[in-house]
């Protein structure tokens, strides 16, 4: 997607055999570009939040292992790169998937071809990923229009999201925004609700930002905002990600989805969730029984972080010293309460029968 | 209620003959009490919000009438305090009211009796207020008490609440969250759910700052998490505010709070309201359809204040340049969401025939 008007994704080769990121902690107030050299500065991206997101944290963690190849290829190498690289972000499914894939590629390989090996795999994953999020833009597109073919002619279909599943928590194109930016490409008239997405402000910060620079409408608001916009005909659908999706189509997402989709079903919007079938787990059948919810630092429900009036980044504290605070990082929803689930094959039910139709290699 | 241990009201007279206040545009970091020794100090305090809250709004009018008259206690005089009043918050109910009750008092009184007779009726009306509180703490305490009933012994109750409708909304009490301290009082033990109320945080500041100091165990939340805490059974009940309820039992309440109820209502939750008689608009009949939605400024969503680490008071921006932002204030709870209306006179279902059996004289 576009930054100012240029082509860009989230990490890349530069020509130099650096690797390039955009240092994302800095978003929405300054464009940094960073070339990351080694396995440690690549480490500390990830773990800094540098780079963020599932699927873009494992493109990350493959670079990773590619990067210090360069310096030491030996299996000891190998395996101290990948030890580092996992307590980055210890929980990241992507992450540990993407290093199993890297540690494949280059097993039984000279030491002297590792290297390039290596790069030319973590290309490949970072290519996948771009090719999974373009087909949940496909496949999400016919939503928008069908919702475009109601609204009264030359009206724009308003669009709700929540938090950012946008090309910035991917390697481009990202997951729930990838339906908006094919229907914009075409030409449908929309615009988007984002959500802030307290506490982090991933919608505020990320989103609002990747809109901005594609030139997509837009409008921020509070998180509290979205089921009264529902309740006045202001949505015409919400589009949301994933972290974990059940087998059975329950769907854990940034804390307040469930809310979202609670209004949405109250007030008749189609609620959709878009679930790359990385995001799947197969094993769990009741995301509210089996999924554990992540607690992160009360810090960033106490404090919160933005550019002043002279451009400083800077922290407020919002809350009385001495109040607690508590953090949970994500909310599970059920499938009732899920329309659809746009997958790279397709749309499904958010059902066993409907994600075992467009996955029968996993009845 | 306490402050540092000191019984306080929002809003009292100083023996020096001034009205006493506490700035709320400074909580929760920092307690400053002010001095208004005349009508334009005390127009200023409303406009800036110094004092808000519907009930505090009414009190400080009233105040200000009679401040004005300490002045020039002549028709003219009064009617000019009148004007310069109603134009701080035009579309306050409470200020409304306030102002009449305050012509009809000095009404036909000799000039050098005005000033006495409206710092009595000053007075009576912010005991009133307090009186009204008092007794939907009374009435609400059941609710509680049910509640502690059902819960393992010695296991506290865990109430969830959402903006600020404490004493620091009124002049003593609360609407919402006297039930609370009434139940805190009696010692049952209880723990509240701080919704930090985005965009003007009023619980992150105010409703966690009261608590603090009254010494109820409290722990805030991002508006988002409330849904996810019904459904892990971490919530008993909800109480909430209005700041219009129809006489069939909707009610509009600051922004948000038409999510919470509808998790209330998937999770089984018991969600009540504390409305004071002088919330109710027997005129209306659909909350939806006939209350209108303030929209307040986009900057309340774009920028945050608080209090830099070294204590200095400071705003930041947290969306990019160039994003646009909504902010409607207030949402419609519909009356099939609210398990009861803690009035005065009891606790009514939020139906016309509820309200009716306990407003006889509206019928």
């Amino acid at each position: 997607m576009k930054v100012a008007g240029k082509p860009m994704r989230t990490i890349w080769r530069e020509p130099d055999g650096t690797v390039g990121i955009i240092d994302q902690t800095l978003l929405p107030h300054r464009i940094e570009l960073r070339r990351i050299a080694d396995l440690e500065t690549m480490a500390e991206a990830i773990r800094s939040m540098q780079v963020r997101g599932a699927p873009l944290i494992g493109a990350s963690a493959a670079f990773g292992v590619a990067l210090a190849l360069r310096h030491d290829p030996s299996e000891k190498g190998l395996e101290a790169a990948c030890e580092r690289l996992i307590a980055t972000r210890p929980t990241a499914v992507n992450l540990r998937w993407a290093l199993e894939e890297m540690r494949r590629a280059v097993a039984n390989q000279p030491p002297e071809r590792r290297a390039a090996i290596a790069f030319a795999r973590a290309q490949e994953i970072a290519d996948a990923d771009v090719e999974v999020n373009r087909a949940i833009g496909r496949h999400g597109l016919p939503l928008i229009e069908r919702a475009a073919a109601r609204k009264p002619r030359g009206e724009r279909v308003n669009v709700l999201t929540h938090c950012n599943a946008g090309w910035l928590a991917t390697v481009d194109w990202g997951t729930a925004l990838a339906p908006i930016y094919t229907a914009h490409e075409k030409g449908i008239p929309l615009h988007v609700w984002v959500d802030e997405t307290r506490p982090r402000n991933q919608g505020a910060s990320l989103t609002a930002w990747e809109l901005l620079h594609e030139d997509v409408p837009h409008t921020v608001i509070a998180d509290n905002a979205g089921g009264h916009l529902m309740q006045r005909g202001e949505v015409d659908l919400a589009i949301v990600g994933t972290d974990r999706t059940t087998a059975t189509g329950d769907v854990a997402n940034k804390i307040g989805t469930y809310l979202k989709a609670l209004a949405a079903r109250d007030t008749g919007v189609p609620f959709y969730v878009a679930a790359p079938s990385s995001s799947i787990d197969w094993t769990l059948a009741d995301g509210i029984k089996e999924i554990p919810i992540e607690e992160r630092a009360a810090s960033e429900v106490t404090e919160i972080a933005g550019r002043l009036a002279d451009g400083t980044l800077a922290r407020v504290r919002v809350t009385p010293e001495g109040s607690p605070a508590a953090n949970p990082a994500f909310d599970v929803t059920p499938a009732r309460l899920v329309s659809g689930l746009i997958t790279e094959r397709g749309v499904a039910e958010a059902s066993r029968a409907g994600l075992q139709a467009l996955f029968p290699e996993r009845r």
